[in-house]
């Protein structure tokens, strides 16, 4: 099973490693803030005080036998791109690190990291494209142009059936998943019929869901 | 068509603000510095400096007009808080605040918050699901137990159609979408063949994407 | 007999804590800082240094049990909401917490405040009211409209009877109680008479009494 | 008509200013934060900008008219003092100051100062008198053991009247006033019904007082 | 013998507190500071670290048996205030304190200092009366209008005898000492003859003394 | 007549240069900081706002040209000692400058000052010396082991003349004058009766002075 | 003939910059603080205050025409290393910067530096070897194992010819020149003959050089 | 063996004591911070935490008995300056001071120091004079107008004998060293050829040396 290192245990940082925890994964978390430290060491596998620009102690740690590390330091840029290298100087195989902007982020490729990361970026991308229609529960852009939106059954959906709702010929898009109160269908038949309250999951182009959307 | 306020221009708000006017949307952006009112003056319809926890300048702006407000700001928590409780005093639909943590989103909901959102726990968590598998190349979780994962095509599904894979017998899942170098297919049938290179999106129960995963 | 709970113990905690310590209630005070807890712990019941914003600590101390709580924190307007929305969930029946301003004011009743005050601009009003005139020494407006006002007797009242004066008649005002060097009259009856130096505590709307205060 | 000058904008000096401003009085705002004096420009008759440590300034405001001064500076107490003295050298007939401590208020009485005050122990105090009984709405000690107490009707006494109550027989009060939801009675005679909601003004011992408070 | 205290061992205090051991007397010396308080403990009787502005910790030192107490507090004005005031209250017979300025010395009159002195205005003072002249080395105002200096002998006066020089006739000021390289007389005579590198020392009207500095 | 230049302009420098100006003579006192120029710019020849470490700056003040330059800069040690050393190295014939303690008076004197100063520890020992008595009121020691001394006339010393007191014979010590309230006699005869109230300024060896002073 | 471009100038970038002007070269000399920009405009071709990290400030000002960029920054690492970037990128074509340590160092030449150098350590070795012997003047290792050095003259040496020296026969080292107080020999033949204070200018491998050092 | 004594271990200091202690010297290592005194620990003989502006902790320190000391403190300009003073009072024979600009580098000089150095000035300069070509890869001002540079063998030198080159003749310079890849040859001899990728280390006045580079 791979092995995890997580340095900087910010909300972001923190955020990573008890998710990884949480899925049975073996963690080392990181930070040189003590009392960030004592929060995590009941949550992975091992928590430790230590300074991620220290190449001695970075060794020490024998973080050379890790699988993947995510650099999540936030507020010492510096120190942030410092330990991106140095893990990767040790053999670190894949390395991701957060940036806080496009040349901060250009450093970090230089200096060696496999994978740059840009979370308010993103986390703002995706917010801007979920409020734009409200109907639109979730929005995913899984692939240029191509997107999954969960989508409030409307009115006239109500009591009809996906085949009678022609929703692939009438805008190209498909029905993925249903999801009602109390359960979820992932593979939605030509006969179901949409009830109240039930939330289609739709995959296709973003031109064919915006379409749709508008509805 | 919605119009939209973003409150706090960080990293998050800008990306926000950005987004949606990129998507032709009339954004309004407001900070209290001067230097990132600047610079998303080019970007967004309206750009200014003001206090939101003031509220006779926020009536001056006419904000109860809008449809959506986002409070991304970041640094000072109880201008966070204000600004929500003003803008839903003022009668601003649908407002979206933004939380350091568990407790400050409490307070963003009592105070009328109608979305509380956590963007760097909510990303460190989405980043640890997609580095959990190296064939994982993308996890999204769309209800509790449920995902979408995309997975690199292994060398035993290449050559094979989706008929002869059997992924929803033998796993559970369905084939959404099968992504190759060019082109992005979104009504795969039994016959398509996988080829090397192909990326499979498939959606599942927790239990059954992390079984195939391990293949 | 009721229990106590005051969080904050500086100028104004501290008052509360001691005049309730002094009456014979049971106290808990708690604040952050170790060297005001110290200060507290000759005066009242129960003294501790505890972080009123961490939800654990708050059970630890079994807060629930407690009657009243105030909410006196004062530097740390953000400290000040947690704590008084922590109080409520945990089921504190009754909290009292002081509020800078009215913005402030509205989010804690927002969170759960059973009764917010704002103590500098009340005492601020007292001081004002009790100034406005010389031969007022002490002013309670204890209605809108309506007030009790402690006046000096003045020269053209020594020696007459609250009869004589006829202060209901020409004033619209009640004599409520007398106060002379050594004893305080709370029944005084219309023979009594007026001697130099006695103070009249006195009823009735601001007008009457206002017109009584310019004598 | 009395000339009134307040000297520290702060939220208690603010608060005297306003209510002075507001029976008509004229009063003359007085701080060294030009954005405290451009807040009260508008409430009271002058506010000004000026060093209260500097007898020039003070002299040229033509202070030593003024019939009343109030040093409401709280921040920096060596301000505090000087302002103090420096108001009483010039010939103000009447300086209130506010003192953070015993030990502060001793030095103000020193310089000068006519009458020292201290709102924050004071308003604690108020508010804990206030909190020890659910049924008391408000306290006031308006002389060493004699208080001034607002008392919910409680169900035994509704549809009784004054008379058959013997509230001074039993407990040794007087009732004062009798607040209804529309209208106060500050002349309550013994045929007085007490119905449900009324609140009843008495006054009385301490001792008195607590007896009917415990009823 | 008597007894002093000095409070605050900055450059001035330490120096006050370093001469009295030096002269034989009891000193008990007090500062915040610890390291301050450990140089003075070789000099000095007694040494405590100790707030000055803490009675109770006062009344333990015994302070009330001192004869005199020498507040040397610099950087704190409030606390030098403070100090003063607690050593009179305590019945310390005679407190001097040193001021910054004349407001704070009225302040420290007030609150009872017994002698305020301002030792940068006079070291300021005495230096530049004693620039004025090149041939005056020393220069002592012992009462206003009249002076103490010392003269070099000039050219003229070599081989003369007091008599002969007629300075009492010529300039109206008395020779009271000539200090000579290695004795001092201390009652010169008329037939003194005054040699090369003598030093007289005068005493007279500023005038007069001018009048002789410029011969 | 010569002419003065004052570096520094906080309690000491300010009271070197307006205690010159008094007396008439030319003084350019200067200081980095404008409010403390504008001050003096009233009491002296000319005050001006400059950089003493700025070897163009002082050169185009054309400071070769004064006799005395007093260096009063306190907070800012280096610049204390760059200015003392400009000013020698651009000519100015005598510079005074004043040291924090000893190491740093060294530093002065190796730059170059022709005569280092230490007010604190002057003013320190001045008053510590005057303490010493309390029938002393003012204690100058003008040579090692020579003091002039004020001291008040006991009750043994009231209505005899100075012939019969003796104070020569009996202690050593010379009478220079006698100050009474309204007049002071610099040429005190063998005849002069002491009155109650004088003071003699007695000029005498340490061990006599301090013989004289225990009477 | 070459162009440069000197980005930070503290102490060590303005004495590059000056250096290269004085050498009549095209210096463009960049800096945020306006302050430094001003001292160099007298110096340089062009001063201007511009910050290095923003590419398009860069671009505007017409970088990448310049031959050699000295990046001097040294408070700031990040905009440091930034800033370095950015000009390789723009396409300077020889990139020169400034490094703290060699971790730092290491970053500097993984986002494109040319060249990295340390000034202080490099200064701090020479002066080291410079201080080892007292008749060694200066010591340039100008390779791995071999230095340059000068030496004076000693008795032994003065009055022979450099052929009776034998200086590469007993030491291994080759005289280059022979420095005199008021020429330079760089051709020096065997006949020349050493007199007193002359400095020697030898070549040789470290450990001969030694030898001789300690003749 | 010279012992020498290194204050101050900021880049520059501990490249000066780290250089003599590999070449085998005594070295005692000293600063107030304890964790660059850990650091060099290691690598000098002793290291100790002192305060070098304390005379007794030198003096206790036997700091009279080394030969050489290096003053390397940086950011305290006052502590730089005693330090000098205080190790030329107690006697060390040479002392080297570091200092900041002209000004700082005459107190140096004035409060004894034997040698006074700018790094940052002189690794400028250097830098500057060796960027001036390209292809001069070092450059050694060796003395006013003359210098040693190292120059890359150009195509035309290629193939060619020094007795060919005629650098003497052509421009008056001579060949002191030339370097290969894997040798240095220090004493070329006329028959020598010049390979390609061969560095010639040459000697001359700067404007023959100017005209060579520009070859």
């Amino acid at each position: 099973m791979k092995q995890f290192v997580v340095i900087g245990l910010g909300r972001f940082g923190s955020s990573v490693a008890r998710t990884l925890a949480e899925r049975g994964f073996d963690v080392l978390a990181i930070d040189q803030d003590e009392s960030l430290v004592q929060e995590m060491a009941n949550v992975v596998t091992h928590a430790v005080q230590a300074d991620a620009t220290d190449e001695n102690a970075m060794n020490a740690l024998g973080l050379r036998n890790f699988d993947v590390a995510v650099v999540a330091i936030g507020a010492d840029v510096h120190s942030n791109i410092l330990a991106t290298m140095i893990l990767k100087e040790m053999g670190v195989r894949y390395v991701v690190a957060k940036a806080l902007d496009p040349l901060h982020g250009k450093v970090l490729a230089k200096v060696g990291a496999d994978r740059v990361i840009f979370p308010e970026r993103d986390m703002g991308k995706r917010l801007a494209l979920n409020l734009i229609s409200s109907n639109v529960l979730d929005f995913i852009e899984f692939a240029p142009n191509y997107s999954i939106v969960e989508i409030k059954a409307t009115k006239g959906m109500v009591g009809k059936t996906l085949a009678e709702l022609q929703l692939r010929t009438r805008f190209g898009v498909n029905v993925i998943a249903v999801k009602a109160k109390d359960r979820i269908n992932i593979s939605p038949s030509a006969s179901d019929e949409i009830r109240e309250g039930d939330i289609l999951v739709v995959i296709g182009e973003n031109q064919s869901v915006e379409r749709l959307r508008r509805l």
